[in-house]
């Protein structure tokens, strides 16, 4: 005999592009991130509970469409992301994505959300989260090479978590610099816009790079980049898709998300498939130490990983109750009696 | 310069449940399958152009949830989907699921909709596809095994393409065999109800079992399937969940939609890795015969593919065109600069 399921389980809450903005500027953006990066880090913690696997991705000529899923157990996680460099041209996003959180006990999902607002964030805060362990103690300047669309989530996410508020921008896009001056005006930072990336990193403790051409580019040549130097590598993340020279990786401690997805996609596509990296959650949680030293180079090879997305989706949850930030979609078939799917359809002409 | 975007790109239909029952009952069920069959066929016949893979899947103690993504090189689709057979004793859904349409070459999605009811569909109009093929000619008798949320939907499916009007119904729950036959009043078939699996089998031509239990079943035994019999095996598609006996399967001609998959959440996995099986779509693109003669025993070791997703989703795609039965979800962010996501969440303060 069935019983009743809880009412409303065929509702499941979507935040809209609409409603996620609302939800980043009513709990603020620097507020958010910060969260955000707790969630990240606690997820990282326990990093042995999720069940991993590289990406699932589907490759065409101008780009990829992804799935990216995950699972503590208790909760599952997807999330849908495309990556194709040309959209800009086209004035579309390089990346957009939505995701799903959904209950692993009977696999009926619980949130549904627009990912592409989210994975900046997330990407920002995770970097944010790897710098905090691995970048000089006291750094105070950041350079940004690349000023596109995640490039203001980085400089945030910095201030945020770290208290950065020196940058030093270079595009070879001036437009993409100033736009992004122009986003950060009045939020606290000390700006300085740079001819080149070679005096973007002049004087810089961290250097993020993130930019967005689908190729193997140099964006850093070994001579630019002193010792004690964090290198937060954003942008290369696809196959064929690096930024720095292999120079810089041979002389670095490189720390990466997930080993098996970040030697297909990550700057480490370069090296040996066997060439030794540390895994961020292991110093996150302890195990192994991050920066050891002045004098260590450490490289931060971000690719972005499935349980960061469901890092994401679980700190948005959280923060719905008691908000008016959603919709609620009719997304599951919700029959009185679960075997009789076929009544509910043929009852349908009578509602009508 | 980045140009315009096509206008609403940013908006992505949505197909919910109500919707959903609204277009097939407008369609009319028997129409809606088909021509959901024809998707399939021709699906079926372009197969060697599809990404193919088996279904990713996370696996509980108490079920599954999986993503099935495949793309034809234009089109990319995936869907999620749940199996758990305990939900039935909760009064939820045993399998429930949603799925999603993508242009590949900007990774932007153009449909999203509810798939519980659309799975309980396609399933039905594969099963029939392949009958087409594989059942004996002439056929006008089926046997349905198990009728609990997918039984009417075979019947239904079987007698838009095939013609049977004459069903054999047993399930050791005799209030699912009143709910199916009240579900199908009316609607044309000639129906017994019988007391065991034995009677059902009695003078069909078709056996289809279509049991939700996970686990090891024996819902046929060898001595119930006389020679020249078709059978459609639905309920074993997923690891420890099988109905058939082995000895059935061993003088049976195996026909399976992706093998790969098949050898892990079929019938045959009681069977050697290596067992010889027929590719459901080189019968279909005629490049291998199906049915062979009248003594043949054949089998469609159903699991469920995501090509036939694909087609369905692409079906329901086809017939919304001057249709009100979606709802027009903002999934997408699209700020007027491509690389100014940033600045578009800034600006959503002033909007508010």
């Amino acid at each position: 005999m069935s019983v009743k399921p809880p009412k409303d389980i065929n509702i499941v809450p979507f935040v809209n592009v609409d409603n996620m903005m609302k939800l980043v500027l009513d709990v603020g953006i620097e507020t958010f991130l910060t969260e955000l990066a707790v969630y990240i880090e606690e997820d990282f913690k326990r990093w042995e509970l999720f069940d991993k696997a590289a990406r699932v991705a589907s490759h065409s000529a101008e780009g990829v469409i992804e799935l990216m899923p995950t699972s503590d157990g208790e909760v599952y996680g997807f999330k849908y992301v495309n990556g194709h460099p040309k959209n800009t041209r086209d004035g579309l996003q390089t990346v957009t994505g939505f995701g799903v959180l959904s209950s692993v006990d009977n696999g009926y999902p619980v949130l549904f959300s627009e990912m592409t607002i989210l994975t900046a964030l997330r990407t920002a805060a995770t970097s944010a989260v790897a710098a905090k362990y691995l970048a000089p103690k006291g750094a105070d300047c950041m350079a940004i090479i690349g000023n596109g669309a995640q490039s203001e989530f980085q400089a945030m996410a910095f201030k945020a978590i770290l208290g950065i508020e020196k940058l030093r921008l270079f595009d070879i896009d001036a437009d993409a610099t100033d736009k992004c001056i122009r986003n950060l005006q009045g939020k606290g930072f000390d700006i300085t816009c740079c001819d080149t990336a070679e005096a973007a990193v002049e004087g810089a403790q961290i250097i993020t790079t993130v930019t967005a051409d689908k190729q193997y580019a140099t964006i850093l040549t070994d001579n630019m980049v002193g010792s004690g130097i964090h290198i937060n590598a954003v942008g290369g993340d696809c196959p064929g898709k690096t930024e720095l020279h292999k120079d810089i990786l041979l002389r670095s401690d490189i720390f990466v998300e997930y080993p098996p997805q970040t030697r297909i996609e990550g700057e480490i596509q370069q090296l040996a498939d066997d060439y030794p990296v540390i895994e961020l959650w292991r110093v996150i949680a302890g195990e192994q130490t991050g920066r050891n030293g002045e004098r260590q180079t450490t490289l931060f090879d971000s690719v972005g990983f499935a349980t960061e997305d469901f890092s994401a989706l679980r700190y948005v949850r959280s923060k719905l109750a008691g908000t008016n930030f959603y919709d609620s979609l009719d997304m599951l078939a919700d029959p009185d009696d679960p075997r009789d799917l076929f009544g509910m359809v043929l009852r349908a002409a009578d509602a009508a």
